[in-house]
């Protein structure tokens, strides 16, 4: 789980986005490194996402084998899963494998 | 026909893009090399296009005569024979040829 | 007239975008050459427009004296005339006159 | 009033945008010089305003004492008088003063 | 209270946009200093916002350890406090801390 | 021939740099535009280069059958005959023309 | 006079660059005004030149008519006068005038 | 051989740049295109290279196997074979492979 | 004094750039706060500087009134006596006051 | 050891420069990930270094706690070892750590 601070201002909707453009994770079907930006907007309910811990939940990507399309639904899960937003949203722009780049986005 | 993957989260309504910036057909009306980007965007449906397979197909247009406005309509036909997405749009952005400049966008 | 080529994909209502960065005319005004890009965004209905025959066109503005905003009005118009599209828009973006620099654009 | 010409095309409904990114007034609270960029986008009903008229009205702005907010909705209230657009809307980019940046968006 | 000057376009629904590219708090979690970009768009009722004040004002975050999230609800709180503007909105990018971005958007 | 001025501080070697991005001229081979952007750069003796009688000079090769390599040339023999420099420098860069660009340098 | 502070580091040759990206004056050939960015590089000697009062006599060629050549060496002519530097350089680069750009440097 | 034109300035030393930004040919190791832009950049003797002719040969690699480092070996081996400039460069940029850039530079 | 690490490479002489884009101090003759980017450069002899401890050093600037071209100086004493280095440069960017930018750089 | 292929212009000494976009280690002080560019230029004698063979190489540092300083040196001793090259340099150029960017340069 990620850890959570208290939102102070709940009583308003407002968006919070947090980017972590140092992504890796390692593709299942070579084997190679995969490397992109992970995008996290949200409107917070009673708990922000703590930066330290969600900077860590997405280091824990880096020997994982996994698919970029599966890489984005998950965290996204865990975002849901950790701090009960409002709504969030989360993309993943990948940098080029075989000459293609790749780019996933999920709501809720 | 591009390969495909089981979407292992076919429950959620997401979107995939996925962009090849090395693109290359040849002009039926000069005989010379066009180039250009195609960009694919996707909601996969139970299916994900496999990435080194599409990679051949877009690869197959190198020595084929075709104007470039049905080079985008084509790749979109294929796109939805092989993984039946829930919509699809195929752009294709190509470099200047006679001092112009051609960008095609193609939807279901 | 723009000479056309059959579209062989007409039965799908997509978007062709063709853009001129070369274009100059003559400021009727000042004698002084005018320099800018003209771009045709337009849906195909029966006929693309054909390239080369497009650029002659725009080319056929060389040495003729006309206001910017009015360059941008007759190519719509002639656009329109030689295509018959489903819909187009004419966009031109001026180079600075005098500090200041010009953009006109007109749909139909 | 800035002067201006007749429009050959006033059956149309079309937009045109003109920028002068060489804006400079004075401050009324320092006294110092005031930088910016002031776009003017309009859809034109009978006339079309002349741009060397205008570029004369905007420097005239040079030796004034006036708040960045106030060029902005006069420079609007000057373009309806002198050519009774369809409808008009002026912008206002200014440069950093006191390391701090001022926008300003009027319409009619 | 940020200082004020009279608003003469009031009967005009217009919009200001504010930036300041230099603002600094400091963390309450490690210590260490956060640094970004504020800024804060607002149509205006009777009163403008003072540039020099609202300048003094964000400077006083200087030394004061407060999350990222709050500082832009607490200057937007400020700006509706002062000025009493029609609708308020203020955002809030903030340079990489551990590897990650943040940008928060918060509106009255 | 291109007017002059005259340099007031000829006693100092400081130097002058004039750039046309707008110079076109037409291609001897196939009869289309060439577009490109002219620099010259020179240390001035006596006399300065009068920027609106240099500019109609390099207006005057509108019309005008000339391979790039030779506009360069021929600029350069015209700056040096008409202000005498210390020292000149002329560089042409231009618009792909069959998918090549081609930038060209010639100096005293 | 440019006024000055006592350089503390004056045993060691170093470099400052000082930039106005807002300098602006009136051709004395068409009346209109001109745009650009002048830069100070020196090599100070006892004395720093002090920002403000720089910046002061920059302003002061708001309404002055000078030639974009004489700009760059009078500034050059007043700093050594000012500051007595090991030696310095000043540049000027000056917006678009009549479609060409001038830019103008000179030496001690 | 690439096809020249006479060199009317061959008693002035001056350089020519001609970048092909569309340069593809195919990796001998894994059968897969490889995409580039080939710098020619020489001083002419008697002959000027013909843009046309040299956009040929470079074209001619489209379905080659041949190692990028080679690439430009073998195009500097043609252009002072076919042009005997008094001196030349070329060199080649190559887009991302296994995650990799490349650019090799020789000279003569 | 900053802290340092071994150089377990001390026999091949290589350059490290640290660069530090969050740099504030205090104006002496405003109060008002300066933002810019110091780099340091060097070649170490038998130490490494030690990145958090640099750190901490120029934060310690937050609240000290300094002019900026002393700011330059006095890290590049600090880098010297901390670290002894074959050879070092500091280099300070600073942004707009009064409408003006400032760099400073200074070399052993 | 870096695999190495034959280099068929060993008589003529030009220059290969190859990059790595996504080296990743891991620091030895605070057990984080470090992220970074890795350039390698270098003159072939008689041997190439091998793309995919570097990029195994250079994957290999993906679990290694090391000095960005190190990873550089290693880098080129480990190019010298394998290809034996006329000369050669590795540039590293490393992601904000704590606020403050490194970039490390080595030659032989």
């Amino acid at each position: 789980m990620i850890e959570t601070l208290p939102n102070r201002f709940s009583g308003r909707e407002y968006e919070v986005e947090l980017a972590d453009p140092e992504f890796t994770s390692v593709c299942p079907l070579t084997g190679a490194p995969d490397f992109g930006t992970i995008t996290i907007r949200y409107v917070p309910g009673e708990k922000l996402l703590e930066l330290r811990s969600l900077r860590d939940f997405l280091v824990s990507f880096r020997a994982r084998e996994i698919l970029q399309e599966e890489v984005v639904n998950e965290v996204l899960d865990e975002v849901v899963a950790s701090a009960s937003p409002v709504r969030a949203e989360v993309e993943g722009v990948f940098n080029v494998r075989g000459g293609m780049t790749t780019r996933v986005v999920a709501q809720t």
